[in-house]
């Protein structure tokens, strides 16, 4: 029973919305919290905001074009998850810098006046097989979402002593941590 | 080894921007997303916008005075978490309503002048028994993550099977929901 809900124009709309959302929940906060994290080989927010800047740049839509290029005649190129983002850069000009890119990212697919049918265009990812344009755009917002929630509950983790017995209701604190792998 | 990392200003810092984080998140999201939800028993987007409300305007500052009347001499009084807040309300009205009233609380409380040693202050849960008041305002800080962290999921779950191989790279989609008990 599987419940397809993507449009196009609503996966826009999120896409649109996140750079705020995120500047709103870290900018300006002290650096114990934007660099706390969930432990060894878990990331800092500070480190999600590079993360979400290298995507935009490197993975979404270089993958999207690349789709409408070649189909699924060659695999994407690899893209480097691990990769550190200007590390210790401050987190006001990380966020303009996502602000402007995911701005400049969201005109360019506007530019491809993208039809229909393109959404069922495939491509050949290098590790999970085909895929199609319409799973890639769908993929783009719920790896905003990811992120967004790994921030905040980094946040939130830094005070699970904190909060003494009523850890017990609060479900973040056990939420399992987001491995870099 | 716990770690106790509180500082009250720090605190009222994250808990004054939630309104404006949230706003960003859903403010004019269509119905479909604002009332889609993780299942049976579980919340949707203007749900948990309505829930802040209440808890804004019937626990946490209620439950902070009581500790500094009562202490732990009698418990809290019960608060009805499942209480549903103006089922189908605007969203723009209900985080507005959200907005003045985190604002009118964080000022209410500025207003106590509250000394280090108030934070050790002991009050009654009725279900958890002794907690602190520093531990009170910690759990208000870390339950506005959780909801977040909640409202972003739902949304991401909506594109579960939109996404289609790469669920298996996105964790938000496998994380827990959370259930209202």
């Amino acid at each position: 029973m599987e419940s397809l809900n993507f449009a196009y124009g609503d996966a826009r709309m999120l896409l649109a919305r996140t750079p705020a959302t995120i500047r709103a929940l870290v900018d300006g906060l002290p650096d114990h919290w934007l660099d706390a994290d969930e432990g060894p080989g878990t990331w800092s927010p500070r480190r999600v905001v590079g993360h979400l800047i290298l995507c935009d740049r490197r993975n979404w839509m270089p993958r999207l074009e690349w789709i409408l290029q070649h189909g699924a005649a060659r695999p994407f190129e690899p893209f480097n998850q691990a990769e550190v983002y200007e590390a210790g850069a401050g987190i006001g000009a990380l966020l303009t810098e996502f602000e402007s890119l995911r701005a400049a990212n969201l005109a360019r697919l506007e530019a491809k006046r993208l039809a229909a049918a393109d959404f069922d265009r495939s491509g050949l990812h290098p590790t999970l097989g085909l895929v199609t344009l319409r799973q890639l755009v769908a993929t783009w917002a719920v790896h905003d979402s990811d992120h967004l929630v790994q921030i905040s509950r980094v946040i939130a983790k830094r005070y699970t002593h904190d909060v003494g017995p009523w850890r017990a209701f609060l479900n973040v604190l056990g939420d399992r941590p987001r491995r870099a792998d």
